[in-house]
């Protein structure tokens, strides 16, 4: 990042969630993100491919973080413990974003290209996850079975997250989703 | 459909996996698809919102069919045994299609945008799935994570359906898929 435009990342990250919130994204352009956030649209497209990425800047943060935590778990837990207590691990990244990740799903969800986006960066973390699950000698289906649903728990957990009018923390909401995922799927 | 053009929708979707095949999703174009299947360029987008949904022609056929069997499901089934039947029922949508589904998958999986469009398929397909559920009394999370293990055991069961070198149909593979998904989130 170069030292003239300080944070230049996160200001534009904030700028255009503004933009996209106040006129919706097919109405805001990458020129009036940079404006906002007091950068050259150069600037702009050299932190975000385009439009769509700067909503996503946390997402490869995220997946470097779920793949530690995967490569770091004690052997002997199982895939699904292993994937889980990753997903918790989440909340680092993002603990002190809640009211920024709540108006962030709002935009997504009013735009299907946006959405589509957001699918594929999980898609993305599932893959991730699944491949640090068969680096610890998981084999498939089971290493693939158990990344996609460590990202089904995360979904879960984080739309109550930012829903809750409670405080619960993404980490409890995260593990919350997985104990009654087991609930569900334990045989009759 | 018009009479002056059997099966337009059918000669379109073959021709577009044809020539994304051979040439590329980028480098083909709606007039080409249309030119290949003996139509114009006007009936293919009577028929398709642009160059993507060619390839999800059967993605409502799907998502109506799962739906139906979740409401059809004795009420005592529990809500992932519903589900998981449920999905196994789309084997009546795809049975025939395996070598297509097979040529399907290799153009989505070079194109993240095909990606993308397909993730969005899946998520709509769970949303349904989920609300199918609710319409049934199971209320949330359950419904949502019921919905959403649906789709992985879905996604994995197909994935192994058409990469698979044996004969074992899509609904036996979606049922393995489920089978090995409780083993795992069995508690220890």
């Amino acid at each position: 990042m170069a030292r003239w435009e300080p944070d230049a990342r996160g200001r534009l990250t904030r700028a255009a969630l503004e933009l996209y919130a106040e006129r919706g994204f097919d109405q805001t352009t990458a020129a009036e993100i940079a404006q906002r956030a007091g950068v050259t649209e150069r600037t702009y497209f050299r932190h975000f491919a385009d439009k769509r990425e700067v909503l996503f800047a946390s997402s490869t943060d995220l997946q470097d973080t779920v793949v530690r935590a995967i490569a770091a778990a004690p052997p002997s837990m199982s895939p699904i413990e292993t994937v889980g207590t990753a997903m918790e691990v989440a909340e680092s990244v993002l603990q002190d974003r809640r009211d920024h990740a709540r108006r962030r799903a709002a935009v997504i969800a009013a735009n299907p290209s946006l959405r589509e986006r957001e699918l594929l960066k999980l898609a993305t973390l599932a893959g991730a996850a699944a491949e640090a699950l068969r680096r610890r000698g998981v084999a498939d289906p089971a290493a693939a079975l158990a990344a996609e649903t460590g990202v089904t728990v995360f979904k879960i957990g984080f739309d109550r997250w930012i829903d809750d009018k409670s405080t619960a923390g993404l980490a409890e909401c995260i593990r919350k989703a997985l104990d009654e995922l087991r609930a569900l799927t334990a045989a009759a």
